[in-house]
């Protein structure tokens, strides 16, 4: 088993780093936060011997040796980065997870036979920078590495260049590394595991997700001097089409979801009315078919809603993915850890989107859960208990050896 | 008569302070730009041999001497400040149709029994500081100093300091000075002039204003993985808000008119349901009852729909103003100016808020108007021709000449 307590204070240190302003973190990518937090798991990953690699886009590669210099590494690993208002864990706990098991592996003196790489994937969470998990999709070669260089954050400044200026633009070339597995351990981000008692997730699928940025123009004017008829009013057609997107999610439910996270207000000024709006829609199913239909339909309603109101739209698709199901011999090696622990569990679909659904299409790949309180995520009071979090990694520990061979 | 080519290119060079990205403006309240076009005024009015006046809330007085010495002065003026895509004349052409009947006084030696002010009001447009009006509604007592200097812009700058920081805070007191009348020329901002080929709009009245600022806060939670029952969406709460600001607005038509041009989304993550959502409505109309019911209709329909969701909702009034009615002496002075000068013209409700709406509280004030392209503003494009500039100017060269007695 893995060692707990060390394992929750190296969570609690590294949440020093970026503090929010409600107990949780904003630690968001390629900032100044980012990256030192990445420093102190390269100072972790070193005091236990491990070689850190660093490619082009910003992945973290802290490898500890195997005994046989041939076999394939075994690799472990989420995400730091976290939300603008997020949680201590949300990524978080994956990394250190992963790195909690090599020290416990060194404590203990075990060696495997392949060699296990614990990874700091960048810009998981696709708040600054769309799409979410970025570098773990060129890394599996669902995007080119120029451009995710070229994606631009609010203010306008380019992945690329702020990856370089926090000092965090390595040289390995992205994707090059062959794995022989994957393994992510995760808090569930929402309410099941601890609703039914579990201790573990046993994650099965991945749900798809499709983000839509939809832009409505009218025509900005004076709120009080423009008679209602003559109104061109963007805010109310996005409004309009808001309550589409509620309607759409709930026709499917419970197997989708949807709402619009990011809104955006042109000129955003009391007394015009607005000419303009940008926001992003967010529909996720475990069936491709659903998030297909519900796409086709944002299009269609949205377009008689501006149309009615002599509005123009127009849809942007800026991230998604298909629902992802992880490997059979990995999902059995989490498993059977789990039953080989004594840990309560349950298989699960997840609901968030993950690194691990992307370097699943580049090798064999499964995912670890454990609870949050209130299924709480993306939120500074997302939580979990010590104990959660240390049967998460003892299970990832297990599925871990198994895999890389003790 | 005016010369209206000297307005014209004073509105121009205007303009080129604090210039929009199309073809607008952009030079809002107590900025830099905002200094640079007090500056420009100043020299300008020093030119016609005005000496110039700042009271505390850098409300600016040029004043041009009359023959009587005790005879209470005669203020026209407007404000020089500007959305943040604004246009080149709302408020401008109040202030520099000002200066052109001093210039062209000063050109044909015309001298009158009270001295004519020329006054720039700070902050009219409230979208940097709300409200809207705020140092003529200080100067007419209707907030404090104080009050005012507290006001904070969205990223925590306060008003007072801001406007001793752009160095044009003076040392007169508020409010001090007394008129004998009060002038206002300004565009319409609405579409009736144009629609009827009038030149001139002869303001009796001017409509009534309420601001709300309405919060709702939910909880902010994963797009993905918070089930659909469980959520606590703010962003469909504010949706189904505008929806019925629309609808209570339009059961008044034509007499009111209602939107929201000020929207904020918390934390604005494509993947975080908003937890928190700040947003203004803005409700008009010529009577009182009807601002009243429409303000009222708002916390009982915004209440029900945040019980109904289990979200929580509060409102504040962040400014509004009630109903005006111009003084009848001066409202005559304007319209009899119109006729002598062979202009079309006819009554008109302002639809936007002034100055003059609160000048009228401690004055006898009137306003001019003229028209506006497709009744166009707050809008970089808002457009008006030469020569409704320059009949505007007229009217009020008259109008003032006749009040301050030739
Ligand atoms: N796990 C997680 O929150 N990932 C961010 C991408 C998503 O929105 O699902
Ligand atoms: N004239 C004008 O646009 N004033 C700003 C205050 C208002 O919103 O009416």
């Amino acid at each position: 088993k893995v060692n707990g307590d060390r394992l929750w204070d190296s969570l609690m240190e590294m949440a020093k780093i970026g503090p929010g302003i409600a107990g949780g973190n904003n630690r968001q990518t390629v900032t100044d936060e980012d990256g030192e937090g990445r420093a102190l798991f390269q100072s972790w990953c070193e005091a236990v011997g491990c070689k850190m690699g660093l490619d082009q886009m910003g992945n973290m590669f802290a490898t500890y040796p195997g005994s046989d210099p041939e076999a394939l590494p075994v690799y472990v690993g989420s995400h730091l980065d976290t939300q603008p208002t997020g949680g201590k864990y949300d990524g978080v706990l994956g990394v250190l997870g992963g790195l909690e098991i090599l020290r416990t592996m060194k404590d203990l003196g075990i060696k495997t036979k392949h060699p296990i790489v614990v990874t700091n994937w960048t810009n998981e969470e696709g708040t600054r920078y769309a799409p979410a998990m970025l570098s773990s999709g060129v890394f599996a070669g669902i995007h080119t590495q120029e451009w995710a260089y070229e994606r631009e954050d609010s203010e306008g400044k380019k992945f690329g260049d702020e990856l370089a200026r926090i000092g965090w633009r390595g040289d390995e070339e992205v994707g090059a590394r062959k794995m022989h597995a994957f393994f992510e351990l995760h808090i569930e981000q929402g309410p099941i595991l601890e609703a039914e008692g579990k201790d573990i997730g046993v994650v099965t699928h991945g749900q798809g997700l499709s983000w839509t940025q939809v832009t409505i123009e009218g025509k900005d004017s004076h709120t009080g001097s423009t008679p209602m008829p003559m109104r061109k009013n963007a805010g109310l057609g996005m409004a309009r089409v808001l309550e589409k997107v509620d309607e759409i999610a709930w026709s499917h439910a419970p197997h989708a979801v949807g709402a619009a996270g990011h809104i955006d207000v042109y000129p955003n000024s009391r007394n015009v009315i607005p000419g303009k709006v940008v926001f992003t829609v967010d529909f996720r199913s475990p069936e491709l078919a659903v998030i297909e239909d519900m796409e086709a339909r944002l299009k269609v309603e949205g377009q008689k809603i501006a149309d009615d109101m002599g509005l123009t739209i127009s849809f942007e698709k800026v991230g998604g993915f298909d629902p992802v199901a992880f490997d059979d011999g990995c999902v059995s090696a989490v498993r059977s850890a789990a039953e080989r622990l004594g840990y309560t569990h349950r298989d699960l679909i997840s609901g968030a989107g993950h690194d691990a659904c992307w370097i699943n299409q580049v090798a064999p790949t499964a995912m670890v859960m454990c609870p949050c309180v209130d299924g709480l995520s993306h939120n500074e009071a997302e939580e979990i208990s010590r104990q959660w979090a240390a049967a998460g990694a003892d299970v990832l520990l297990h599925a871990v050896l198994e895999t890389a061979e003790i």
